[in-house]
């Protein structure tokens, strides 16, 4: 079934202590849908400058992403520079050139109406809320931010969460959102924001879901957290957009299975960290451009391997 | 299988966000002797003061736990003083009194010359050393160590680690020893300087075990780490001994089988995670002076749900 996924796309200049690159193809939707085709058709709703080329917008419909909703503006495309000489764990923004992206308002081709999942990446949570307010007809909306909005825009947000069956951020976030330092805590206070579930991503060291809503699943009532693992990597290359990466491979297996059961949703985990370890082998999208899903199930594999008793 | 322990049995004196005990049972022996006692016999070796009460060697001995290797000195027991009240994930030392610890000689029984599982807590490698060599037919040594001897007894704890076929130790010592930043790079360097197999502890996000010599465990030479999954907890009462009693329960579950394969490895590593969750949950050794083998059991199955496919 198919996503809507709004967002950013970008281009991004980085440096890791592997190297650098300069104007690559990023942005968390692009990240996002190119995980997540390689599940289950997906469409973008975007806004790009002039220096966006068709080969950069190659590299999405070669995967089979519908770039329809992606407009084309006059100017330049967001442009997002960063490095993680220092820390490889967190990115220190050098700039961040909204251009472009400063006037986004999202608009939805009428043949996007019947998708029935709805991704709202990290951007400004009003207009997360009128995509969402647009497509009222979806199966299930999952959501991203970023500590921008918690900080400065968090009536805006809240409203955003009360919409969400599936919040996905990452632990610093969802201390900061609840003021909550143990991670229970914060999960639990989060979710009476509204989201049925929360999944927090621990960077290296996995994700853990949290249920507030099991029967949303068709789970009992028994809320036991669900902790996915992530694949220990002796070369991180670029790890931009592996939240990203993350939401694509868990939400895109999510829409392409026909019905939700924890079984699915714990795969849709694993699936997660499965694209975020991939992303992060290469700079920019690079390795999401020429992955099979053969790798993908191997890798899957892997982090079964990894985290299963027998 | 016994297992021989030498490492310090103390007094701690402990503040948290929860509350604050004076001068009550720690010591990383009886936290390590008092988790894996649920498994299998434990002989302790150290020393104690004049302070060191029947009540406080009943605690061991009511678990099974063997004390004739513990040693009375005229003077008083080591006492530790420490807070989590900033940051329930580290603590902050405020006093660390010695006094019989300070010339602490392990002397070894003969009744415990048979014992098959070498244990070497975090104390002085020279001592660590010193024990290895005069239990030199046990069948496996595991080793602990923290920053301070990384840092200024690195010389003598290279020695040590020769000698280890498992050690245990954080993540932040793991990258101290090895100077590397990236985890699974510190790891392979790490066991370059002796131990088979490193179990490194990430305190809520679980631990980690990579693989040198996976011979050694019974399987192929495939070397995929094992990720052991941590219960989020809504309240961490006290972290005091954590790390020792995932010692304890990982230890003394892989003494309690009758062989060594990858399946008891890893249900090993649980039980460790299992043992160190509940260790926490009440202060000081309380929780592990009445635990059962049921609640054991009944929360590695739990822990198996928190991570497991199906």
């Amino acid at each position: 079934m198919s996503i809507l996924v709004v967002g950013s796309v970008a281009f991004d200049s980085v440096e890791t202590p592997h190297g650098k690159v300069d104007h690559v193809l990023g942005g968390a939707a692009t990240y996002f849908a190119l995980a997540a085709s390689n599940f289950t058709s997906v469409r973008v709703i975007g806004v790009v400058g002039e220096d966006f080329t068709p080969a950069n917008e190659k590299v999405l419909t070669d995967r089979g992403v519908d770039t329809a909703g992606i407009e084309h503006a006059p100017g330049l495309s967001f442009h997002w520079t960063g490095s993680y000489v220092q820390n490889l764990n967190e990115a220190k923004t050098l700039g961040t050139d909204l251009n472009v992206f400063a006037a986004f308002q999202p608009k939805i081709p009428a043949a996007y109406q019947d998708s029935e999942y709805l991704f709202l990446a990290n951007i400004d949570p009003v207009l997360q809320a009128q995509v969402r307010s647009e497509m009222p007809k979806v199966k299930m909306v999952c959501g991203d931010t970023m500590n921008y909005w918690i900080a400065d825009h968090k009536a805006n947000l809240l409203k955003v969460l009360k919409e969400l069956d599936v919040l996905l951020i990452n632990d610093g976030e969802a201390k900061m959102l609840s003021g909550e330092t143990n991670l229970l805590r914060a999960a639990n206070k989060v979710m009476e924001m509204g989201p049925k579930i929360l999944v927090v991503k621990h960077g290296e060291y996995g994700a853990t879901a949290f249920f507030c809503d099991r029967s949303f699943i068709g789970a009992s009532s028994v809320s036991l957290p669900f902790r996915a693992p992530a694949l220990p990597l002796d070369e991180v290359v670029d790890p931009t957009g592996a939240g990203d990466s993350f939401a694509g491979g868990f939400y895109g297996y999510l829409a392409s299975q026909p019905e939700l059961t924890p079984a699915v949703f714990r795969s849709a985990m694993f699936y997660g960290g499965v694209m975020g370890s991939f992303a992060v082998e290469k700079f920019g999208t690079e390795r999401l451009q020429t992955i099979t899903r053969e790798e993908i199930d191997a890798r899957f594999q892997l982090f079964r391997e990894l985290s299963h008793l027998a």
